[in-house]
């Protein structure tokens, strides 16, 4: 295996744990020694030649290696993946996520930069780096041991891997099977009931469904009971179709995706809720603004808008934004009702998350309270000093 | 009603909503022409004589007015109490917080410095400045037309009473009854099971039971399934107790009262776990280190340690303090298991409280996964720019 050296000094972030080797805090004259190809995986030491870990390493990345294990005699093999697979999905199953998950949540789970989505017996796979595609076939053989799947499918339509020197593609890794699929999710204790969901494995905003926000969509079911709804950017309805199904008396989503409000219909239709649940295709932003200016109020307004900040540089941009989409929200929100507001990008913290909501909460003249602030579910768990982790922030405020 | 000039510069916080004067914001030459009473309600007014808000005035706190209305049309009387409470009441049911609640938290529910506990049938009440203690009987009244009550008491047996001007005291506000009761949280989606505890009204900590983690106590009930469970600062046992309930194999609980110890043998024996939770009176904190010192280990630690900071002066103490716990306690936790760990100082906010969590995982040379990372239950509502209403911290992460 070749050998890459860090510098004299290396970080405390390397030091703590962090998965993460930056191409600079390499010592180029040796790297050049080693010669590894794109993809290879290496093991790093320190200056004098302490072992750190071994990992995949991408001389085209900022981020040089990204080390999947701190153990010396670990090998990177078929066992590897499969082990990790197992130890997740063991993780899963003890908090309770079982029909429905994301198995493997990157850098969180150490297998970085790999996403598995199990959507009960189908599975999506994301390989967005150079590195951990080269395992495809180990973590496909993987999933079919420890699960026998119905099917596998990869989402690799994302532009991230061409950052990695990658092509996007997507398609089967197991036999083809019909993408469209039918999942229920929250479940009643004893089993019963739940809301199905249609998932388009195949042409659905990332991997076709947000499990993140599973738990999230349970948080709800106290304030909708009996209230008029109002959901803006609700995609494939997956919130709105839960108040729905937790007893609102009426519920109106909003999203600017065609393709998206029909997904939503059928997802009405599927739980029965075609009384309860409507919809429109308008820009939701725009929408917010024009039913501020009727008389119209709402027991609950739900945002969950697209991430808004895919760069450091434009996090005021999407400070600003979050701002202006939570004031009209407010707005909108009857005296004692409630807003349910989301953030789904890593660089708005939670603080300055909700010291946004609060600000907004001020220029519409209303006082909030909070009740709930959550992140999103468990089965992506979140690791200190690994910001990239802690991407979601769910927000369930009391508007006085 | 006599009147209150504020300085002509008034805090962003009294703009922004918060209900507290402080005596150093008041114009003092005016002050003393107004003369009002300690306890007396005045209305506050800015130098030029605009409205801010009526509350109750103690000339012997830092704090001189707490606001209870910002509304000058609002009388403070009878109804004024009856409409506050039932406002309340109608939050926590709105969000299922039924049969034992926090129905009234203070500030956060615009009644600053009553708290009031609701045991299913049974109210206990806290007073705790001499402004609302003079309202205990329109307090009372209020919950007897709204709740028809089996019983009302005063655990008014709290220092913080006497920097108000007033004597600690306790005891009935209705008609005698049994104040040693039982109640059932955490029951079932259906009003089945939940978890028996005997609270003991008259002689419990603060209002008898701590109803801030009810949540919380639910938040474990998959990780403790088959699981070996040790809970540390048990006191009456209500985690511990839970953990037996959600199906743990084996559970130990450790507090330093043999009160308390004896009521969790009590409440075991109440839940029919007395095979399955021990407890043992000894110092946790003592204790956490003596075994970390034998083999054993578990696959979940519980800690929920009182209150280390009472003053500002004592975080750093309190720091270190949650630090060497949790550190013990990491050490107890077998691979793969879990800490659940709480603060209930306000004095530590979250991301310090998370930050320690961190540094004596560290220190244990433990990697650590955040499931959950809660605030104390919804019917203890927070309110922005009030820290003192965000205080309980709940943290479960997995220890790898």
């Amino acid at each position: 295996m070749k050998t890459i050296t860090l510098n004299k000094n290396i970080s405390k972030r390397i030091e703590q744990g962090h998965p993460w080797i930056f191409s600079n805090e390499i010592n180029r004259g040796k790297e050049k020694d080693t010669n590894a190809a794109p993809g290879e995986i290496v093991q790093v030491v320190t200056h004098d030649k302490t072992f750190i870990g071994k990992g995949y390493y991408n001389p085209g990345s900022q981020i040089a290696v990204r080390l999947l294990t701190r153990d010396k005699n670990e090998n990177i093999n078929d066992d590897f993946f499969k082990r990790r697979i197992s130890e997740a999905w063991k993780y899963r199953k003890r908090l309770g996520y079982v029909e429905n998950c994301r198995l493997i949540f990157g850098e969180a789970d150490d297998l970085p930069q790999l996403i598995i989505d199990k959507f009960n017996d189908y599975f999506v796979i994301q390989t967005l780096a150079l590195g951990i595609d080269k395992w495809k076939p180990s973590i496909v053989k993987a999933i079919n041991e420890i699960f026998s799947p119905k099917g596998i499918y990869e989402r690799n339509d994302v532009p991230v891997r061409e950052l990695e020197g990658m092509e996007q593609q997507k398609g089967f890794l197991s036999p083809e099977f019909n993408t469209n699929i039918i999942i229920t999710e929250n479940r009643n204790e004893d089993g019963s009931g739940g809301i199905k969901m249609h998932v388009d494995i195949a042409n659905g905003q990332k991997t076709g469904y947000f499990l993140d926000q599973q738990d999230n969509r349970k948080a709800i079911r106290n304030i909708v009971k009996d209230a008029e709804v109002l959901g803006a950017f609700c995609y494939t309805g997956s919130f709105e179709i839960s108040a729905g199904y937790y007893g609102a008396k009426s519920v109106l989503g909003l999203d600017i995706s065609q393709n998206a409000i029909e997904m939503c219909i059928k997802n009405a239709a599927l739980n029965g809720l075609e009384n309860t649940c409507s919809f429109k295709c308008v820009n939701a932003f725009d929408e917010l603004k024009n039913l501020t200016k009727e008389d119209k109020r709402w027991d609950v307004v739900m945002l969950d808008p697209p991430s808004f900040a895919k760069s450091r540089t434009a996090i005021d941009k999407a400070v600003t934004g979050y701002k202006e989409i939570n004031l009209r929200g407010i707005k909108l929100v009857k005296p004692g009702g409630f807003l349910v507001t989301s953030s789904c990008t890593n660089l708005v913290p939670p603080d300055l998350f909700y010291e946004t909501i609060v600000r907004a909460a001020r220029d519409a003249k209303r006082r909030i309270r909070q009740v709930v602030f959550n992140a999103q579910s468990a089965d992506h768990p979140i690791i200190s000093g690994q910001e990239n982790t802690h991407y979601l922030k769910f927000l369930i405020v009391q508007v006085l």
